[in-house]
Parts: C-alpha cells; structure tokens; sequence
C-alpha cells in the first residue's frame, strides 16, 4: 500500500494512494486514513483526487538518521575509504520537504549537491532489535534526497549544517509499505540528464545492519526516517535546477531548487 | 522565573517554581500553568508541592544542538585545537531525562564521560537570527549533561551515537528565564566530589555567536535546546555513580548510573 501524507483545504491528513503508480498521477485518488498510519488504521472511504492536494512529507517523526558512505562507489569518488563502523548522522525533522517543495539554497554554501537515497520509515517504538526483527519494525520505503553543501561537509568537524539546513531532506511521494528493498533501481537526474543509477544491492551495510547498529544506542520512533546512503555520481545542483529522484517499486520525488527569499 | 515540567498522577504539565531554590527544595511550590510556556502564558493559580511530582526535561521540543570544544581547556584536554568554525552537532530528543532520572550505560561503550554545560532554551521560531536580536529568542536557560560515549566519539566519524544514546541528554531541575547568562559558576560534581569548575565567560563563542551560526543554516522552533560547551575535567562515570551539574542561578540537574536493564 502507498501511503501519503497531503494537505488539502488548509487540512492535513495521510491518505492511502489507489492505483499502481505508473501511469499519469493527476487520475491517482487517495483514500483519507482515520488518525495516523503506523499502528491499526482504518480507511475512511472518502476519496480526494491527487491532483486536488498538496503532497507532503509522508511521515511525523522525531527524528531523521542518515548513513554516510554505504556505497563503496560514493565512498571512492568523494576520496574517503570505506568506513569500519556505520557513519551515522542525524538530520533535523525541520530540514523535511515534501515533492514539489523548493530546495532553498543556502546562503553559507556554494556547492550544494543531490545525494538520491532509499529511505527507511519506521513502524514501531523500538531498541535494541535483533537482526531477525527487523522486518516488523519497518512500516515502508519511501525515496530520499540528502541535500548535502559539500563545502560546509568538507570545513566542518560534524555535518549537522552542511546536512540539516531547511529543505536539505526532501522526502516522498509516499510510503510504500510493500516492497522487497533489496535489489531496487535507483536514480536522481537533474533537468531530466541522468546523474546517479545504482541499485539497492549495492550497500555495504543492509537496512538489517544499520538498524541494529543504531538501535543499539537509541530509540527508535514510529514515522522515524533512516536514510541509507547514495551511489556514485553525486554533484552540484544549481538555482533553478529540477532534481528527481526515482526508485523501483516507490515513485518519484522532484523538487525545483530556489534562491532562499 | 522558573518554569518545570513535570508529571503528577499521570498528568503532565508545566508550571512556575515558587521560590528562590536555595533552601529545601522539598518546600517548593508549582503553579501550575495553562497550556505551553513559550507564547504568552496564564498562571492558573492551582499549586501542587514539589515534593509530590516528578520533574521531566523542562522543554517539549523538535531539537537538540551541542557546541563542540567551546571552552579552550576542554578543547586542550582531549589533545583538540580549538576549531576555526564551531563544531555544531546533534541529540535526539530520544536522549532526554529529567533529573532524578537514571543515565543508563550503554552496552556498546566502556568509556562514559560526564560534561556539564549550560543550556540554552529557544522561546520562538527563527531562523537568521542578527546578533541584535538572539536576546528575543531565548526562552531561558537550564542545566545539562552532554553525557558522551568517548570511546565511541573517537572511533566513529560523526557522534550520533556517541552523543544521542537513549538517556544521554539530562536536562533541567527548570528553565530560569531570568538570568544574565554572561558569567555563571558552572559546576560537575561525582558522588559529591567536585570534577568540573568553570564560568560561562569562558567560552570561546557566546551564545550570540552560536545561535547567528546555528540559524544561519536552520529553523529553531519553541523548546528546542542548544548546549554551550563543557569546560576542562571532563571524566568517566561508572555504575552507581551519582553525578550533580549545578549553575549559579539555575538549580543542580542530578542524576545516578544504572547498567542498562
């Protein structure tokens, strides 16, 4: 099931999008959810064009977790090896953008780059999960951009600037709650060229790995979002630039890059 | 004034310390105040004990920042070089405690540190805040303890885990938001022994200068919480520990070692 958050007459709500994606998104319809998704949910029944809403980011979580270099390609073309433990990163949840957002650029950098990303939502309060039960703590997948100023990753100790300035983490279309998330496409073009094409597979470290690993130190939150790294063929993104990000089986996230007013 | 949240028969609310805090904190009194402390507020006049509550972190809020090597002799103790730009990391709130609440030992660490750091609490939504007016959006100010995994932070590139395990972020007994933050005693004490003694004026960047960086980059939101630095004597703790931060003018956040269950 593909679940979206939107907005739509000043109300928000999550909605559960019928149909299967691949055809053309202004004839998909939401079904509007009763409360939030992540436990039981009911579907309301009522029903809202998608071309009616505004879709938003797809989760309210606590917090957003990042996975630096898990792709050894990525690793190699920004010159860093590849890492013994996980490089683990937290982005704030104010950085969140939905698709069709703007991506500001900020006014700190001049080298603001796409990184396209599966990311992984969480379903469950969880701590401590055993690699086998990390299955029931995902609700879904969703496609990710980890908007990173390269020069402010390169000058500073820690990434919470260069990864977590507004609009660095633009997240959608929706969830997809049923999906196989080991061997997937994944693509970012910037004004439709082809930048970025690798597969899921490709990972140094599994979604399985990665959640074990932080949830050994933390709590885990229903609607908590881990990112879990780019292929190669990270690059620039400038003012006015259209950048998507596509991933087998979930859809795709696009969003116009702006000067910040 | 100070301003406590707490939980009492299952409720949660804030409500304003009566009382200078200096004697018996038993004696104390909260009005209990109606609805969130950031915007205007009313007093509803309703008092219960301190004694019979228990304290939660003092804020509700979207983020937690930390100030890296922000006081020289800290910096020179872990053989760093005070950094050109501020080091600006992230906690999740996950990690917060109140005092009284037990700092669990992580599993995955054999080197848990204590660091006593005045914390600064966000009263209003900003972002590019001018030096002028940082003044206009600071709420108060609290005690904290950036426990830290040093181990951890120096074998793994970013401290998300170092820093962000659950129960990492004790924060409180209160916010005070009248206070001259410029140059308080700021104090570490284990089981009653003294392990820190700075002033806040020793900072190398002031809290102006922290929250125009900050903001330049992202959103403070109302109850999110920017701690300034820890100076020099930072240590182990161990099980058992009972470990006391106190600022002059604030209160003393307390907080014992457990292993974690």
């Amino acid at each position: 099931m593909r679940i979206a958050r939107f907005s739509i007459d000043g109300n928000v709500a999550f909605g559960a999008v019928e149909g299967d994606g691949s055809g053309d998104p202004a004839g998909l319809v939401l079904d509007i959810i009763k409360g939030i998704p992540y436990a039981d949910f009911e579907l309301s029944g009522t029903k809202v064009p998608l071309s009616k809403v505004r879709l938003l980011p797809p989760v309210i979580g606590n917090k957003i977790l990042g996975i630096g270099r898990n792709y050894a390609d990525h690793a190699a073309e920004l010159g860093n090896a590849v890492p013994e433990v996980p490089v683990v990163f937290l982005k704030p949840t104010t950085a969140l953008i939905g698709t069709g957002d703007a991506i500001e650029y900020p006014s700190f950098s001049q080298e603001v780059h796409y990184e396209a990303e599966l990311a992984v939502v969480i379903g469950r309060m969880c701590r401590e999960v055993p690699r086998e039960r990390v299955k029931d703590v995902i609700f879904g997948y969703t496609c990710a951009n980890d908007v990173t100023a390269r020069d402010t990753q390169r000058s500073e100790n820690q990434w919470s600037r260069a990864k977590g300035f507004d609009t660095s983490c633009p997240l959608g279309p929706w969830v997809e709650t049923d999906l196989d998330p080991s061997d997937l496409t994944l693509q970012c073009t910037v004004n439709g060229e082809q930048r970025q094409l690798g597969r899921t597979s490709e990972m140094i470290r599994s979604i399985e790995d990665v959640i074990v690993h932080i949830t050994e130190a933390m709590t885990l939150l229903p609607g908590d979002v881990i990112l879990t790294g780019t292929p190669a063929g990270v690059g620039p993104l400038s003012v006015g630039d259209e950048v998507a990000v596509t991933i087998e089986g979930i859809g795709t996230l696009t969003n116009k890059v702006i000067k910040r007013g």
